[in-house]
């Protein structure tokens, strides 16, 4: 049988990266496409690109053009879906690809976004211990931001193992533009981002934080502080996150690389590499997989872990189909089978 | 059933994204992967982003490895595939990635090739007028260059109907710095290529202008006369071509616009943008569509016809598996549904 | 001495890149710095490359405070600098790099652009036959487009000596994203232009056309017919342009190549590159050089002419200070003397 | 008076910097020019954006074309500046860009590098506490590595203040392509490099580790210990580094930056930017300057900072000429003068 899915958000980044995978879906049918600003423009005027989906129309985001999907899949600025969810009923899969039901704590989601915290659906990264069981027959689920997502599967088993202290780990990240999405903004023209680097939202905790120590916190069962700085690379998609932690006494490199092997090698899509091969977004562009590798640097005493994802991908609309995959019961990897898209 | 597909020349960029599309194809097994200078590596240390096949071993280029195949794929340098085809028997479907059987005419291979010129084969481009019957049943295809798969898209219609005139077409094409391989050679440096455009084989005839003239020949049933420009240009990925012809007298746009619609309307990867939206290569890097877009610019008296390809999907591999598609019998879009990793 | 300067726009990228060079101008004291929307910031905090200037305020764009300079260089959208050099009164060196007083026919103003035609001033482009009187001792100087610095400088030679016919010239071009200035649009989004080529404002004659014309119709004294399609390149800064001409009967490459070396031998910023070696965009970032090779294409009947320029040095603020020294007296390389910033 | 300059290395990038920077440089006279696999070629040949050198030939490295300069710039590989400077004769002023006499550790040298130690000179950092004094009227300067220079001035205020900790300092930076040379290695392809972020040389102390904790070391008084990765980014120019430190007990951002301004604010290369404004590579790429700015991040307990630079300015042939400057008497920013070329 086929799922009737819904997208709100379609004209942006996710939106547009959502449908690309649920186009190739073998499950899945594409029903209504909807965005506020571009409601009533054929979508392949606005995503070129979907040429299956192109004479589609986008309609406006309302619970009526909603109603009737098996899956509404919600690709929409932070604040937007709780209202939506309550219109669409219990028994629709809703699938959130903004921050409002990611974090546990109120207190957190007051600290960064505005307005009133929305509650905490399931968090969608299967591969978390509990990950699985959590979203399996779900009608709710929270996508991970795409920092966390490549963070979290990145140092997981490293904290999980106690192999590391959870105190003081420090990450330096690199995203991709396409990360901050279609918002006319200066500091995204091409102009200012082709050839350089620079970093954003340094000076304070970033607002990704928070949900980097949740998801650390369920997995060490204790409570992990992080010290996280992004950077804006010249590249449209990708996520290169460097995450160090202070080795625990007696750590060897061996013992690391098992505990990752031990989490990872039964996983689909998070690729612990071979030794001597390293994680490089161009590895995983437009694909699901997200690269993993380590280093024992006894110089310094830290653990050194190189994670990289498409943030759009992995880090976002693969993510969330993967998790629909196990809400609606099919195959965790139906419609996912694609690999990087490279040089 | 299921076809064995060998692929040489797999540590490639076009032998790499051969096996990138092989790998889902819903009628192939990928068989022997084979290549000389990294024979006995791990595929997965040469190919990073082929999560599927990272644990294959790459073979050694021989006519041993290759038999038993049903469909050995060549991509290889210049002048390797006929001695490798005649070894294979006439009833394995053999498809060249490289130029040897590409070109008619003797004297044309000589004026831009080392070696004899080794015949012509099927000519694997299914969208030009009588494309689908020659492939149809062959069991060998020479792929077309990149550059004359986007070039000879993008002004089939216009010389096939006769509304330009066939003499002094002028393509000015910038490409992305995977067509030239992985050869290492000091202006396909990062270093040198980013954030810059520079041209290159200009002075005289290139290469590909052979092929594009005997393709427009083909097309418009008499000799046609090209001033053909490459140029490279700061991206992994595609080729988009401006190509201009005269008008002939009379000709109007809707006349033209009428033509190329006749031709790609019910085609699957190619597609004439609706008014006033414009080929880009990003709408099509990954996929195997390509966009054509025309204009008539009264002025100067000429037709300006811009196509956007990925010189590795339809400009060489996907090309390569829609050719294999008609040989074998296949849905000719077999394995091919994917659609544009954009942004 | 020293002259006083001013200069409004500085905001933008045409005004960042004049207040660069002139701080290192060795005649020229900067003076004021205007700007609309960002009037009353610090300079560094808008243009933080400008080290020497960083602490200098925006002050708005009037005419009290551009009273009392020697030069006032207005780096301004379309239409604003009619106005502004009324009221500074004749003996004000002002300097214009928008549109407004390039065109000598109103008719092709009207058909490009809003507002009343400002009427003509000197063109700035020196090295054009007569370039230089025009210039001497001017107290307007409109500067051209960069995109007709470019064409110019590489066609003039061919259409002036009669090598190449004049009708039916062909113009591609790829420029960099500053080209369009600090506007936020959604096509010059990093993400929409990482990685990727496409072409614009194509489907009929672009708005520098008229532009090319009119210096091309001096150059050869007749009138000239061009087709140019613009093309959009991942950079920031460059424009590299192939223009091909049909050959006149018997036109040799030694007659041409002859034409441009009497022409350019003795200009301290044109450069005919010796043969075998092309023109690149990166070889003049940052400065003020262009470099211009060119072939005869025997097979198509076309010279191929390929240049390469800084849209924001040459091409806007470069040419702006050189047609500067001319009009003050100055050595015409004054403040210019900087090279490529390579790789 | 003008002082002859040989430049031996004149074929890559450091030396093409170091040529670009001396051919404006108003107290030098560009003498040989000297590389080993080009030796006999024209320069704009090699470096064809060195358009006022560009007739120069290229000569062969050795002693006999050395002799006769006040001053020789080495920018060769590791290793052989030794036995040059040992024929130099000690009144000429000979400035090594490789690493051969930076370290004061054998250790370190044996280490990391083959050959012997060739001995350690002093260490052309000017900014770094004492750094004007070792080399005022020297013959011999050590150049920094481009990573060291850029992270040292990033952390040098912090440690010598002892408002952060000197063990666990962790240090991730991303680095332009230029930064490994013209070598022609696989993984510097434009096609392996563009659209995306990749770590090197991870797994272990990297390289550059031991002239990082040595300068530190100097700014500090005591050992300083840095976990270091380097990353490659997508563009030719530029490092931008985030390095944390624990702070110390009691430390606020107000003493922080205090400490920052007072070690900076009289420098006329470095600029801590305003609170609220981040280094950006593109800020300086092409001058000799380096921005930084910092922050306290208290949930983590770290400071953070961030620094950028253009590797091969500030980080390379800018810093030698000031080191050069430093040790002929002369203006420390002479030839040094030119600005950020953005965007």
């Amino acid at each position: 049988m086929s799922y009737r899915v819904a997208v709100s958000g379609a004209s942006g980044y996710a939106g547009g990266e959502v449908l690309r995978l649920l186009a190739a879906h073998p499950e899945v049918e594409v029903g209504a496409v909807t965005a506020h600003s571009s409601a009533g423009e054929r979508l392949g005027a606005v995503q070129p690109h979907l040429h299956a989906l192109a004479d589609r129309t986008i309609e406006d985001t309302t619970a009526e053009v909603l109603a009737g999907h098996d899956v509404v899949l919600l690709a929409l600025p932070h604040g937007a879906s709780g209202e939506i969810a309550a219109q669409l009923g219990e028994d629709v899969l809703v699938i959130d690809a903004a921050a409002d039901h990611r974090l546990e704590s109120s207190a957190d989601w007051d600290a960064f976004y505005d307005g009133a915290h929305q509650g905490t659906w399931p968090y969608g990264l299967p591969e978390l211990p509990g990950g699985r069981d959590r979203l399996r027959g779900t009608r709710r689920v929270a996508v991970p931001g795409c920092y966390p997502t490549t963070i979290l599967l990145g140092l997981a088993p490293a904290v999980a193992s106690g192999l590391v202290e959870r105190e003081d780990i420090v990450i330096v990240a690199a995203t991709g533009t396409s990360g901050a999405g279609k918002s006319l903004k200066p500091h995204l023209l091409a102009s200012e981002v082709s050839g350089g680097m620079s970093p954003y939202g340094v000076g304070g905790v970033h607002r990704h934080t928070p949900e980097i120590e949740q998801g650390l916190r369920a997995a060490a069962g204790a409570d992990v502080q992080v010290s996280f700085t992004p950077t804006l690379a010249p590249m449209s998609r990708g996520i290169l996150a460097t995450s160090t932690a202070k080795l625990a006494p007696g750590t060897t490199a061996e013992q690391l690389r098992a505990a990752y092997a031990a989490q990872y090698d039964a996983e689909p899509f998070v690729h612990l590499l071979p030794e001597g091969q390293w994680p490089a977004t161009k590895q995983v562009v437009g694909s699901n997989h997200i690269t993993v590798q380590l280093a024992v640097d006894e110089h310094a005493g830290r653990a050194v872990v190189v994670s990289a994802s498409d943030n759009l991908t992995k880090g976002t609309a693969g993510g969330a189909v993967q998790s629909m995959n196990l809400a609606l019961g099919l195959d965790e990897t139906a419609g996912l089978d694609m690999m990087g898209v490279a040089p």
